[in-house]
């Protein structure tokens, strides 16, 4: 029942030099960094002793969703987090968490590379593994069948390039951009408008999905309200490669219809515009929503080897598909050198990525 | 969860000439004569009122796990069949089919090929898939939360070869041989114990992931009592592979320790041995225990390209582990042609395979 429609950018499988696994130290970091955050929530607002001890058909088992989960490390840092947050309230709520069965449903696009994902399964036995193809946009579980959902770093893809971005015809025609910064305003709301509708589906599908009262994790990257797009890293980062690809137009090397055609499904709401849209859906009551703060500060580019290959590792999937795969090394290593170069980097303050925590209680109405 | 200890043997993944979604035509004919048995096994023995309809926390869903599942498209057929048995099962007893919601888990070794299996889903949203990873003579679910369980042409693989086999000291040692045929009374007592518990701690994890009144139904290629072993094609196929490696022995392209050293980790019960096995764990009755009918008569050669493909794709994981991949394309070019050149296989009566289909239901002591 998974919706297939949507478009899939998975991030680089396997475990080569491109590979997210090994370049998502900063989606890492964000997790971690979430770990205290996941930890109270659950502390404070999941009833264990209903959701799980008095279930009578499926007895003692708790249900766990990564969704977006990529390979790598990342994703079980995270439900490592909840299972131990889930036991820790068993603990503290005088209910044997020795009796808990933990099901964790590994979920990412059906070109996730699930193989790899599963060779780097703990193999503690802590929890029954599985993994769910599928666009998050979609049904994926049965009804009531969850009782926690978590995604990180994965709700600003978007599902769609939004069509009038494509339209020659229409005042959001985005020629000569890749990404909504410096574009007219009907480019922006076209992806704001998009970024709108693929929240209300995200919400729509977790709540038929989640048990009553379970919960909901999310960071999400957002746009920080006052802060100039050239302070903002996360923009400066699309900038560049819109630089690039332009560069490349000049020089003959990319038509100019192609980039004209490209644009990064990618959207950074503000925190006010998600309160906003997840009040407005209704069956989810906001617990907690506060911006992340990094357990390790911003990332230190001097540690990096190759500062572009985790922008390479998460940018790459949507270029190469569009732009087909020859461009794909010439394009990053003339990316690299523009960001190298470039002194627009150095002056970025790279606190001002604002990332958002949000923990949703799941209420039928 | 997943018991990892038990070795992994799986078929060839991807979609490349040796490759079982390829080569599996003949367990696809199991899976599509089991059919009719599975849709009167369900009809008879299925009380879906009470299983899908009475479930306060999961409303309506039914969950299936196709263990051992591989790749292609037999792991599909027989999902499908199953659910289709339960919707007309749910119609029969004027309970409302579109209301339930399944949710089908495919489970292998972790090393099976499971984002070719992911590419290959059907996309009608008949089902929520979903894979597990995982020996499924360990644990694999949360307790009582499957209600179907399907296994084909898997439980005739050990979990491990016997260790006895490979002492020296030994009077199960099977020197000179790869299987249990023609050797000793102790190895094949080796062979035949490992079997009985591979069984007990396959029912044992079913026992526990399964409701109470939930079905399984498994097909187990069984040796038929009464007939010689050169009469059996399973073992003709193995014993010609056993001639092939010796020669190779002989001839000093493979030396005598790695023959003495390997055996094939599979076994074929009498299908009394399994209704005794099955009887002594004492958690399922047993609902249907009888001979699969071919619908389409046994496989006739003439029409495949190449007859070795099929048992290359079976037999090579455990051949090239052992004694690596250098010697596999000159194994089976010449296994193919002792094939085709003994008369031993014209003179097999293929009908003598005696494929069990039986059905188990679990009731809890």
């Amino acid at each position: 029942m998974a919706n297939t429609s949507a478009a899939s950018y998975p991030m680089i499988g396997g475990d080569g030099p491109y590979s997210y696994a090994h370049n998502s130290s900063f989606q890492r970091t964000a997790v971690e960094s979430a770990q205290a955050l996941i930890n109270e929530g659950i502390s404070e607002n999941l009833d264990v002793k209903q959701l799980i001890f008095s279930s009578p058909s499926s007895p003692n088992s708790f249900s766990i969703a990564d969704l977006g989960c990529s390979v790598g490390l990342n994703t079980l840092i995270a439900v490592q987090n909840i299972i131990e947050s889930v036991k820790f309230k068993c603990l503290a709520d005088d209910l044997c968490s020795e009796a808990v069965e933990f099901q964790v449903f590994f979920n990412d696009h059906v070109s996730n590379d699930f193989n790899t994902l599963f060779k780097s399964l703990p193999c503690d036995g802590q929890y029954f593994a599985a993994a769910v193809p599928g666009s998050f946009h979609g049904r994926l579980f049965p009804k009531a069948s969850l009782h926690f959902a978590h995604s990180s770093y994965s709700l600003q893809w978007l599902s769609r390039v939004p069509k009038e971005l494509l339209d020659k015809e229409s005042p959001a025609w985005n020629k000569g951009r890749i990404f909504y910064i410096g574009a007219p305003s009907e480019v922006f709301e076209a992806y704001s408008d998009q970024f709108a509708k693929d929240m209300e589906s995200f919400l729509n599908s977790r709540a038929q999905e989640l048990v009553n009262g379970g919960l909901m994790a999310l960071i999400i990257p957002c746009y920080p309200v006052g802060i100039p797009p050239s302070q903002c890293p996360m923009i400066v980062i699309i900038a560049l490669l819109e630089a690039t690809l332009m560069d490349m137009v000049n020089m003959g090397l990319v038509s100019e219809d192609k980039v004209d055609s490209f644009n990064l499904p990618k959207y950074y709401p503000t925190p006010q515009e998600l309160r906003s849209l997840i009040d407005r859906y209704g069956c989810f009551s906001i617990k907690k929503m506060k911006p992340l703060v990094r357990n390790r500060g911003p990332v230190n580019e001097s540690k990096i080897q190759d500062p572009i290959l985790p922008l390479r590792t998460a940018l790459e999937g949507p270029i190469k598909r569009h732009f087909g795969s020859k461009i794909i090394d010439e394009l990053f290593d003339r990316y690299k050198k523009k960001f190298l170069e470039s002194p627009i980097f150095s002056q970025v303050n790279k606190n001002q990525v604002q990332e958002m925590f949000v923990l949703l209680k799941h209420r039928v109405a």
